[in-house]
């Protein structure tokens, strides 16, 4: 935690109310508890802000199930909420977190479509990191029966963006090219994959040279962030590529552009390099907006160039798109269920170590996704610590798991 | 010709060089002569830079094509270009036009896939309004048996533009909904007919009151271009529409975005709002450039919206997209064959009158295609002077003409 500011100094270790969490688990029996385990987020700012506490139980309204939470994804976004980084950000405190799986627990009424006991995955517009959660079936799925609870964790959001922006936002077709910044991360990682499933499809990634090793057999060419990408790519494509996927916008924008075969897309996923310490002022959004590249519709017409924008959560909880994002959904548990795809999971964490999690994805550590594994108990502190803990590894005893396999158990400081 | 500016004191009636081009059709053997007629724009301007002269016959160089050429396709992009309110304008004098139609005269050495007789059209990048053009033979493509030469001259630009744009850019599919500025233009009609060929898509046309008698029948929906069409649209479609189409540019680039429904594309393929009126200084474009509303990509992620431009000559001529535009024509023979759609040609103009067909386009007065027929003699001058020619029209006798069908045939003044 080398890089993490001043005002981590009291809370390195675990969170203050693990205790209190671990009693909830151990104690009650969880169907007659009327208080349940979350994280918070008590005010935007830094790490200190994020405690495991409990909460009221809640309750499900027509329409939704009950659903208790076997893991969550954790996501870039979470970051940007916490630091209060987004466009018109919620009230605090609130329970972070976009996405879980679980098992029904019960079912509302003029609820159609899941019996207790399903396992589903869920998209959440917050609320999430819970050991309970309730919401609308329209954000609902069912788990294949093979599929594991960390897989599901790490699969909604991820594989349904990059589907989605892959074969909706742009065209994905034969013989076509894709570069993806952040080839890494779980997105990343999702797109390689649904790229693989297109006959003769060349994938550019770019990632921090200490990734390739893992990585490298995901794409066609991996390049390193820091080296001049563009000329890299252009040795070998000279008429650039046919689609670009920018999770990170800033200077890779003009750039990325500049890369695009006529009739390409760029799309832009996320803005990542908003974040740049741990904390940020409030009007960083705002300060961001201004600063990003604004493009000229004519030099679109000029150049014969799409450039679109994909934010999956606002299709979702903002604009009507249900529908849209389940038959993605259909389509990703079909190639999951042909072996076609399969998350690829970077490290397992219990709720006590949201921290550290959150400080593994802001570092660029993780290959694949990061999971919050609610019945996971904290890891002990090791002696020797390490931010690059996927090099180092190694499975340990997990006391209340459940039959998920688990990837990557990092080593926690 | 009221709205025209003083410099055209000297030539409202005819062009200068008229009995010049009529008698190297008349006396001279074609396939002999040394020279053929063309339109020649001698500098930047108004419409009194345009003449009809007499140039050196063109000689097909390796891998090309002579086209004894039979008429020619005239769009609102040549008024641009007459202005020089083009990025890059091309030195002058110069002999516009991007498309035209004939019988291939010659085929040069190392030239496949045409033989002496072909009927073709071609895309030309400037040169096309000439009694004959030499091109290379990758942007030409055989005519159907049934179509005629006025049909081919209105074909290839705009059917190919709405094709790549609908099918390619954005993709149009089953029950979704097109909004069309200039409905009434080529383009705006090659646009409702192939949305036609996909089941249960609402196309909104925007176009002038005028013409709406005339072009009702093309679209779902028609709104006047005065009126608030965005209310208008959003009373039928409360979410928008998927796809917008804009050649106007300006304003109408903020208004669209604002129409678009979720993963929505908008489409910029002109900039006709540039023109205002019938001169232009030489730092228009530039002008035009940074008056244009930028678009901010983290707005389009926020909204999950698309935003294209769509060039099909720099695509052609800059870019290398001729496979692309082969592969699209391919399809539209198809569709015609079949027919399924079929081009809308406005009004038929001898070289001559070049400038008359200008000012129609100019004036928005056209509903479909205005076409030069090379071998068309100028009409006589009528007494009853209307800019509205569409509204008066009727069929007059052709003395050269060929067995093309003439849809309309305006009185000329």
């Amino acid at each position: 935690m080398a890089k993490e500011g001043v005002d981590m100094t009291e809370e390195t270790e675990y969170m203050i109310d693990r205790h209190a969490g671990k009693e909830a688990v151990n104690v009650e029996s969880p169907s007659n508890a009327k208080e349940m385990r979350a994280v918070v987020l008590a005010g935007f700012g830094g790490l200190n802000k994020l405690r495991v506490t409990k909460k009221a139980m809640p309750e499900p309204q027509d329409g939704e199930v009950k659903i208790r939470v076997k893991a969550c994804g954790l996501n870039f976004l979470d970051l940007m909420v916490r630091q209060g980084n987004i466009d018109n950000p919620p009230k605090t405190p609130l329970v972070p977190g976009f996405e879980c799986c679980g098992i029904v627990e019960s079912v509302a009424e003029n609820t159609q479509g899941f019996e207790i006991g399903d396992r589903v995955m869920a998209f959440m517009n917050y609320n999430a990191w819970a050991e309970v959660v309730c919401t609308p079936v329209d954000f609902v799925y069912k788990m294949p029966d093979d599929m594991t609870f960390t897989e599901a964790a790490a699969f909604s959001l991820n594989f349904v963006a990059a589907y989605m922006m892959l074969f909706e936002v742009a065209s994905l077709q034969e013989g076509m090219s894709v570069l993806v910044h952040s080839a890494g991360g779980a997105v990343g990682q999702a797109v390689a994959q649904l790229c693989s499933t297109v006959p003769n499809v060349t994938v550019f990634g770019i990632a921090s040279c200490f990734k390739h090793t893992s990585i490298k057999d995901s794409v066609t060419h991996l390049f390193d962030r820091n080296a001049d990408y563009i000329q890299e790519v252009k040795k070998i494509s000279p008429d650039g590529v046919d689609i670009v996927l920018d999770c990170l916008c800033g200077e890779n924008t003009g750039k990325s552009l500049s890369l695009l075969k006529p009739l390409g897309t760029y799309i832009l996923y996320g803005a990542s390099n908003m974040v740049t310490g741990e904390t940020k002022s409030f009007f960083s959004f705002a300060k961001s907006w201004w600063q990003v590249e604004k493009v000229n519709p004519i030099k679109l017409y000029e150049e014969n160039k799409v450039i679109a924008g994909f934010s999956l959560l606002n299709l979702l909880f903002k604009q009507g798109g249900c529908n849209l994002v389940k038959s993605a959904m259909d389509k990703l548990l079909s190639l999951y269920e042909q072996k076609k795809i399969r998350p690829v999971v970077d490290s397992l964490w219990a709720l006590e170590e949201v921290k550290e999690a959150m400080q593994r994805i802001h570092d660029r550590g993780n290959i694949g996704k990061l999971i919050l594994d609610v019945e996971k108990s904290p890891t002990p502190l090791m002696a020797n610590d390490s931010t690059e803990t996927s090099e180092a590894g190694e499975e340990e005893e997990e006391p209340e798991g459940d039959n998920d396999s688990k990837e990557r158990m990092p080593f926690i400081h």
